[in-house]
């Protein structure tokens, strides 16, 4: 049984995303972010980090969202959410991966939280703006890829990278300009919303209509 | 045969060490940053991101450093770079190589490229202070777990992890205070430098004294 510690609409998404589209067995754990219990001793006995989320499996303790989908994927082979060990697909599907992980996301939470960006109360409102303009660019660069040769990340079959570029969208709301207007972007998205696992974990969370 | 598109000290070091360590043939092909080749239209049919490095195996075409790790650790197992699929070990790998991507690296590429993240030159300064504070903080929790778990990122045994933790602690000799000072991160370095292929790239690159 698989513990999942979560906050709705958090990081967490992607890997309950994933839990669900894979059919097995888990509990979800809140994390009560708002009383920053993602700080708690007892959570950070987990989590080092402090941060949402983390997975429990077995004696596994595992935190990092990109890591958790992959994780679980490998476990799952048969749901073919991760293409073979050594395939060039699987090299796309750690390309995109980490681009999503180490580019979009980090530019989206420096959009949300800025004040951790600079040591000026006065800089805030520019590196906001600086955070929105790279975010826009990261989108375009998956949306190209995503007309180009979709409809999803790896082409034609579903990946955990999908599910992961779901959460990333779906944050993405609250820009000036939603990256769901993007053709590419748009039809991904709604492919891997419209899974019925997925449904289960908007529904579960409460995130209303998404993007 | 491979070939790593780089550049002297960019992200293509750790690729360029585990090329080395695999001790496979590969060619290396210089992007000229200093005529800001990487944002060539030749180079960006390969890299659409127009960032260095890029491989290619074959018919793939690969870029994101930390994917290139992992995708020559999984073409050759029997480097053991990387544990095998399924394990807590591999799951563990992942967790370290997001964290290191997608947290240490951005906050040490804002260190570098302040201007990139505010719109106001004004804030410049502010901007990089903080991402230094972040920077540190990243590497203190590494350190952490390499004093308590070490002397790798996965214990007994290196994996691609570990080199990609020493071309971040190469680009952290900028900060004010070096991570290399950092007992756990000290001794992880020091073993993974010590390796006879990291060592013929580090003199090929003319990278100097490490760290």
């Amino acid at each position: 049984m698989y513990e999942l510690f979560y906050y709705p609409g958090n990081a967490s998404m992607a890997p309950h995303f994933v839990l669900e589209e894979l059919g097995v067995p888990f509990e979800l754990r809140l994390v009560d972010r708002k009383r920053n219990g993602q700080k708690d001793p007892e959570y950070m006995k987990r989590n080092p980090l402090g941060r949402i989320p983390t997975l429990v499996d077995g004696d596994l303790v595992l935190f990092e969202s990109a890591a958790i989908c992959l994780h679980l994927a490998d476990r799952h082979p048969e749901a073919n959410l991760v293409p073979v060990l050594g395939s060039d697909d699987r090299a796309h599907l750690y390309k995109w991966l980490m681009f999503l992980t180490n580019t979009i996301q980090p530019d989206l939470m420096e959009f949300f939280y800025p004040d951790r960006h600079t040591t000026r109360a006065e800089g805030i409102p520019a590196v906001r703006a600086a955070a929105e303009q790279r975010s826009q660019s990261g989108f375009v660069v998956i949306d190209d890829v995503l007309r180009s040769a979709g409809p999803y990340l790896l082409g034609e079959r579903p990946s955990v990278a999908d599910f992961f570029l779901l959460m990333l969208v779906q944050w993405a709301q609250d820009l000036s300009e939603r990256p769901s207007r993007l053709a590419g972007i748009r039809r991904c998205a709604d492919l891997i919303a419209a899974r019925p696992g997925v449904q289960r974990a908007v529904v579960t969370e409460g995130l209303g209509p998404l993007y």
